[in-house]
């Protein structure tokens, strides 16, 4: 029985509690929103994860992804990466690897990482074909379903499924010509298997077998953005409303099955269009939880692009997205480290959290922050903040010279001092 | 003679037909938006800078705040920082000095400074009366008044003043019982004066006065953001928009004295606080050009204030703010130096070309960037992207071990790549 199953027969599970608390929510809005399909706790019983839902009226949540590549591969990077992605913040970890023994990194780092943990298992299937036979559009639709059924055993939470890379989807996105065409890497396994073949996708032909598949463990679908624009001019286009219409049809089918679902979104495209992008993902699919990749709004920042998809992050979440996939400062250049990892969970950090006030949530938070602030109170400031070591280095960086608990940039100028005297606001303590 | 003046008699200055040539934009637009006062080119004949437009229409500029405090004072590293701010594209740069010899430092900079420079008088005639008699509220209006005179000689392109900052305006904000009372420093000032002495702010009381002095230099107004939110939960409050609405009289007035204005805005507020202060602004203003603050979307979050602010800046701009002021990493902890600078100069743009490719501005430099990017060609995105240097850096971090155009990321399961094989797009460059 999936997180679903029970909530349609009315059943409240632990998860659902544990979720509804965490949120300040009631349990039985949590429910009924479960039951819905609104709302997803990804949580594979063989892993039991800190519970976490994500939809509906819930704060936004941070993704990280991390993983070898054929490039670089190193297990102990993994797991460091993956600590230092939870120690920051992340509230789920994807496991993307495509380099080394992928089934010894996947259980490894199943058991370092508490919260929900992704993959995409197709990326097992082509690469076991490259390995095997040389092409990965050498792999069987057996493969595909094997891959994901072996990960699902192994406790994988929620598994990416690119099954809106169809026939269909694929001679839409012909007509489209495109700048960039596809830049998904599982869509692109999918697409080259598709024209190679000339057969339709096992994973969208059998759909309703990969449904059994997950609601055997309880895995949560994550329908992958195959045809997500790799440049702002592609975004919003036919390819991409083409895969969505088929995605959201996947949508009810996996509802009805009993099978927690959500759905991937882009991609670059400008600020101008998150906002239409995201209201008719949640028209055609019935208010799915949206699980976004930044979304990127510039092309021309490599270096900087956890930024970037901070911005396009924390205007999606503020209009309806629900899940934020982080971006590196790596992203378009190479294999992000532990370092790059970091940043790119506390940036989309930042971003959920300006999405989550926008959305009137967590405001007493930030309240309570800038109370310290008025007091001067440095340490209650560390405390509360995003990042206590990078506040703390911050000032100590450039102390005040003089006995003063303001900062070194207005020292005893302070505003916030001038005003407790003139306007006879309360006394300042002083803490450095 | 102003811009403002000579556009509203219909003559074309060298100046505006500069911006409408960088500007793609037609003259007699650019020319007739100077005369309604919806465009402003900051330019002192004396400093005499690169002629810069911000306002309706025109992309969305970005300053850098730079200057010395009490704590920590040095001209070589002001200088060095300003250079670094224009070096990385700063469109304005602002000196808020406040320590050591303001007039040296100003002098100085106004002559390795080719953008427009601006600065806040009253700063210097508050350190004045500090020094001299001990308190800033021992200024006097003469004070006041010469110190913009004397900066106005000195070549300053544009300047804040604090007008807003009255009897009823500091009146309603007693009433307001804020979180933060004040966090702007000239404002602070000002409120200090206005309570001390009982008396109007001389600024605003003799206002005509200041437009004669402004006119006399085309000095550009930036009329103070005194009542600026420090705190979220202070956002968009009967302070500030009685401030506002005071402001909206005095840019009429300016207006029709010849005299070049803008308004200067918030400030911390949540995201969706940020479109109705952009849309009311430019109602009670009749379109005058919007100089923010950030906006900073969440409190908590020191050490990344630089991004926190892009995310304000990115939506602010798309939704119609003109001109957005920086904010380094080091805001609200300590003076920023020149890294400091540097990182929020970059922040800052990015943020501010995201709002202009919202608007459909600069579209095909994000084209141009991503059909590099389709032929993996790393020459090419090296020379487009924002930053090169951070750029190649991260490339050559972790190059792919094997002969590939592809990332470390990806290597050769790179779906650009792939796609190229199976859909039959153009061959590959090989560029490392």
């Amino acid at each position: 029985m999936t997180q679903l199953s029970k909530a349609k027969q009315g059943r409240t599970t632990p998860q659902m509690t544990s979720v509804a608390r965490a949120e300040k929510a009631e349990v039985a809005v949590v429910r009924s929103r479960v039951a819905s399909g609104q709302i997803v706790i990804p949580w594979n019983p063989i892993h039991a994860p800190r519970p976490l839902g994500i939809g509906k009226g819930l704060r936004v949540k941070v993704n990280a992804n991390i993983g070898t590549s054929m490039e670089h591969c190193s297990l102990a990077e993994e797991v460091r990466k993956a600590k230092a992605a939870v120690a920051v913040g992340a509230h789920a970890v994807m496991d993307l690897s495509t380099g080394g023994d992928l089934d010894r990194i996947r259980r490894t780092l199943l058991k370092v990482v508490p919260v929900p943990f992704g993959t995409v298992p197709v990326y097992q299937a082509g690469i076991e074909a490259i390995d095997r036979h040389g092409s990965v559009v050498d792999m069987t639709a057996d493969d595909m379903f094997r891959a994901f059924e072996k990960q699902a055993r192994q406790g994988v939470d929620f598994a990416v499924v690119h099954v809106g890379v169809t026939k269909e989807s694929v001679a839409r996105l012909r007509k489209q010509k495109r700048r960039i065409p596809m830049v998904s890497r599982g869509g692109s396994f999918h697409m080259a298997w598709i024209l190679h073949h000339q057969e339709e996708n096992p994973l969208y032909e059998d759909f309703g077998y990969l449904l059994e598949l997950a609601k055997q463990y309880d895995v949560t679908l994550s329908l992958g953005d195959g045809m997500r624009s790799g440049a702002l001019v592609d975004s919003n286009d036919r390819a991409k409303f083409q895969e969505l219409l088929i995605i959201g049809e996947l949508v009810e089918q996996a509802r009805e099955a009993g099978v927690q679902t959500m759905v991937e979104g882009p991609g670059h495209m400008p600020l101008s269009d998150i906002e239409p992008n995201i209201l008719v993902m949640k028209s055609v699919t019935k208010e799915a939880p949206y699980f976004v990749l930044g979304p990127l709004v510039t092309d021309i920042a490599p270096g900087y692009d956890h930024f970037v998809g901070g911005i396009g992050g924390a205007l999606a979440g503020f209009v309806g997205a629900d899940f934020l996939c982080y971006v590196t400062p790596a992203e378009h250049l190479c294999l992000p480290d532990k370092e790059d990892v970091r940043e790119g969970v506390i940036a989309t950090r930042i971003a959920a959290h300006a999405a989550d006030l926008a959305r009137g949530l967590d405001r007493e938070v930030d309240a309570e922050f800038s109370g310290a602030r008025e007091a001067l109170n440095w340490e209650k400031m560390f405390r509360l903040c995003i990042d206590s070591c990078k506040a703390k280095d911050y000032r100590k960086k450039r102390l005040p010279l003089e006995e003063t608990a303001a900062c070194s940039m207005c020292g005893k100028l302070c505003a916030i001092e001038m005003v407790k005297k003139y306007l006879g606001t309360k006394e300042t303590k002083t803490s450095r």
